[in-house]
């Protein structure tokens, strides 16, 4: 049984005068959250008032890179070199980092967002450049990897620090990727099923697919969503059901693969 | 007599297919450079261009924040709120601090770029803000202003390092103030000119207006242009001429005020 | 006794993943809608949808340029030369009328948003710049004013077709202007007092100030806001107040000044 | 032997402060220009000159509608769906009417760019959405495709007016497509080699593959490349060599397939 598990939130991703998301809601849950960086979302304004909140709260505080598409909220693929890769992640990481240490915090961890997270849990080498960008700006980043995906290798090729991430309301293929969204079943939305598969997954060590094969994985945060009022209840009810089951929720560790 | 002066110049303001500027060139001329942060003008490939050869040719690094005008340059006014002020110079700065990191160097000043440095040099509020922004990210950076503005006063204020900075090419008021570009002798074009004169303020430790009046000033750093042919051309004279005088080029220390 | 009004508001404000405002509620209520063209708010597709509805609910079909500055919303002041505020209108209100034609609709008007509308209605000649953009794309384009200022006045001098609009929540002042949104008394948050008072003013023909002067004006169009709950049930009450009065609600017609 | 052709070549690709292409000199040279629509390239103030000198120099004016990636230039493929492919294509050909229209002229063909251009061609559905954007602006519009592509085909089923494309300085493989890039031989630089080789299609009405096959195409159109100075070079040799055969250089008329 894991014992010990953090849980991950995505922040600050209103923009200008747009608000989204419910981080306030989400702070009371989260022990560690992922902010924009003002690429797919967030802005200088927004991002002070993320850090600063987070800071208050005392979740660990992640950069949340995304692809340079405002307007598609960095969720369309796009041909990204490799160099380009590594420079927009520095950049968005060095941002971050400002925005943190003026809100009396610092960054220390990164989580890929959207289209460029899916094209790196595929694509290792683009995951390597990513993660080579953000540990040529700071060597000690945690790198938020989704577990047993591409991202994963690359950053335990790079020696990085790692915290490996499933996700509470989406369905596993046999293959332990992501079902696509589209299909049915791809997400789940009844609570209890979500606490019910996340603490079996928790005792296994596991992923568990939707057909019910174990995936040995490792296992260091839970991904929740927040954008929505049931998204909020379904965090606040894992939050619950987790504690009730003695286990304990912090902040990851996120050692370097041995 | 002033004996050491730096000489600095803007680079780094291509954006994506756009070139923009003789990196190269000046390089060879200059001890400081401004490096465009991605609001006005860079992007993070040509940041980390220009922060690698800024590197190699081991000039002092310096992050240029403007206002998020990119059709603009940053060079349009724009009514900025002293918090967005913060937070816009903060994000940027962090940002020059990754490439530079992953170019194997650091920021050491920060200069104010276009519209919102003219805005600074009028409105000590506004300075302020945009020091703070730097001073929180970074307490040791050397903030460069333009000799005798309420830029200068801002930073004094905060108990910042700083340089002063004065203009090779640009004809000054009796109010210590740059003439306006559209009058007649605004900007001086003759190197000899501009040689004879910046070596005569040098001597005096004064500003000397176009009528001719010395104002005291303090003098750490020369600004140059490097957008045209002709200005390369200057800079070249004026960094023999002031090696002919001996004179000492390097970056300036940022001793913090008194 | 003005017997025929318009009742007009702002759409089509969300972007990209972020959405703003009540565009359906408003639909019920208004005759003219003022819709975002990309600068400030709104993309190609938000265009699109709020077109299509426009369309739909048939309204008059307005163009709502504003100042290229997504995260400010447009609403902070930039330095903008003529031929820049001549231009910018000028693509925006193209846009415009293609996604409206792709609706199957048409532009008939054209408002300026946010601070280039406030710009406009204290500079004329940037006012003229703005409007000459338009006529060059449309001639017969119906320029919306407020009521007064001297955006009136550039629309006149340029023999545009026009729409007079006052404010339904918003104090004057004795010079005609909206009082200065910081002071207290300048938003009218009480839905029976603004139906009071515009309806006053369309008895008198004139815009009344907060001290009660009465300053004969042309009156062809109220301005409601839509961006709260509030705002949506304040513009119901005024419609059905109108109604009640006896006051025909129908889109202007946009005669030439004499 | 095809005795009649266009000329082709993208302009006012400049955007801000940043200056692009040899407008001046193709002008002199080409009979239709591709205007860049400020997605990829362009803003408004580019756009007015470019049209401008268009209409000034008597070229039939296209827009040039790209991806939303300034940055990228629109090279960078994006995973764009069919409504805002449509969304995306109307919303810039209406820009660039109205910039047109304030130039004394009017848009008469639309050619897609960069990565969008290189999508359409392969993907049948991509092409059908962007044309279809662009038949509900301007049924009349003369769509520009590229000989013997999917962009041909969706033009064709739309029944819209039509353009056929090859290139002057690309070798073709067997199947009618462009050779990539990065292989030896695929760019053409040695003008008489380009010369003659286009001279040889026009007799064959045929596209001729790098292997010398002849396969049987419509031609109305040569795309020239404006952004270097051989390019300019080549484009006047190009010109001298069609004129001296006889070939009449005037602008396509973009019949309707029957």
């Amino acid at each position: 049984m894991i014992t010990r598990i953090d849980l991950n939130a995505d922040m600050g991703e209103s923009f200008g005068p747009w608000p989204m998301g419910a981080d306030a809601a989400l702070l009371q849950v989260i022990t560690s959250a992922n902010i924009a960086c003002g690429f797919h979302a967030g802005d200088p304004d927004v991002m002070a008032q993320a850090m600063a909140v987070a800071v208050e709260n005392g979740v660990g505080i992640g950069a949340h890179p995304g692809l340079p598409d405002l307007q598609g909220f960095g969720r369309r693929r796009m041909q990204i070199a490799a160099a380009e890769a590594r420079h927009l992640v520095a950049y968005q990481l060095g941002a971050a980092q400002a925005m943190a240490r003026m809100a009396g915090g610092q960054v220390r961890h990164l989580k890929l967002h959207g289209a460029l997270a899916n094209m790196a849990a595929e694509d290792e080498a683009l995951a390597r450049a990513c993660y080579e960008g953000a540990l040529a700006v700071d060597p000690e980043i945690i790198v938020m990897v989704i577990s047993g995906t591409a991202q994963a290798r690359a950053a335990q090729a790079l020696g990085a620090r790692i915290a490996h991430e499933i996700f509470a309301d989406r369905a596993y293929t046999e293959d332990g990727l992501l079902m696509d969204r589209r299909l049915p079943g791809a997400v789940i939305h009844d609570a209890d099923e979500v606490c019910a598969r996340i603490i079996a997954m928790l005792k296994a060590g596991a992923i568990i697919t939707a057909q019910g094969t174990h995936l040995p994985a490792e296992i260091d945060t839970i991904c929740l969503h927040g954008d929505t009022a049931g998204a909020v209840a379904l965090a606040q009810a894992l939050h619950a059901a987790l504690t009730g089951e003695g286990v304990s929720l912090k902040p990851f560790d996120g050692p370097r693969a041995p």
